[in-house]
């Protein structure tokens, strides 16, 4: 199935109304074990996370950290998959691995100079395919542009805390 | 079960040997459908990512932008409980609702004045226990001081993306 259909949709929405551009997406969690936390997504997909037995957990699911990088990871393939069918780039198969670096003396308040998030994260897709490598590298130039995990995680995002003592 | 152990033995292993505060998470991932992706992370848990029919994917799983957010709120609700050990305060109840506001014009290429991530995140805590508000607020304060996600997010990480012909 060609995305082009839902770029086209998309954009006759957004002609009409500037504000059909706007969307919010949700997760809520509860904390269920020592390090277990068990939620839904606004879409109403469960979500389990935990942490392994060495970071005092049950390692009942992936940790937070894990997730993130699966985030990025899965975003980067999706939006390969919506460019190549924008820029007509054909492949047949495609793969990612998503590596990031943590110091925990960060997380562990060990040094209040290390900084408690990644050091570095890299990116590795692999991609194969009929079209020449020139193509696929512009591919990559317009994923690295409208993938939207690569820019929440490579620019600073405006977040804000709220906390309710029930 | 109290974390304050894992400090203990954290801060014991990084004082014997700094490299020992060294981490590295993973996640592989390949596209399997029009955008569903299948993979696991490092710990060899299995992640299924999908988009909403609306998006031209099939509905499997959550998308990478909830998983980002789901990844945010059990961080923040992980870190909580660290922290709460760490600074002996109690409590009952834990729950977090996380909302990221994105405006698809970045995504699809619209408007490149729009950024592809997210324009705003809301993280809402909830929490029930016997302390007064001032030590939940104290315990607020070392939360957004130390989680790894958090920071990830709110400052910029170092991305580098490969591509490989394979």
């Amino acid at each position: 199935m060609s995305l082009n259909a839902v770029f086209e949709g998309v954009g006759s929405a957004v002609a009409a109304d500037v504000r059909n551009a706007q969307a919010t997406f949700t997760a809520s969690l509860e904390l269920t074990g020592t390090t277990e936390c068990r939620g839904a997504t606004g879409t109403s997909h469960r979500v389990v996370v935990d942490e392994p037995t060495s970071l005092g957990g049950t390692n009942t699911a992936a940790n937070p950290l894990e997730y993130a990088l699966a985030a990025l990871g899965s975003c980067q393939l999706i939006t390969y998959r919506f460019w190549a069918d924008r820029l007509g780039i054909r492949f047949d198969k495609l793969s990612v691995e998503v590596e990031g670096d943590l110091d925990v003396r960060g997380f562990f308040g060990i040094d209040p100079n290390v900084r408690p998030g990644f050091g570095a994260v890299r990116v590795k897709l692999h991609i194969r395919g009929p079209e020449p490598r020139t193509r696929y590298e512009e591919l990559q130039r317009a994923v690295d542009a409208h993938c939207p995990v690569f820019d929440a995680l490579s620019r600073a995002t405006p977040l804000q805390t709220s906390l309710q003592v029930d």
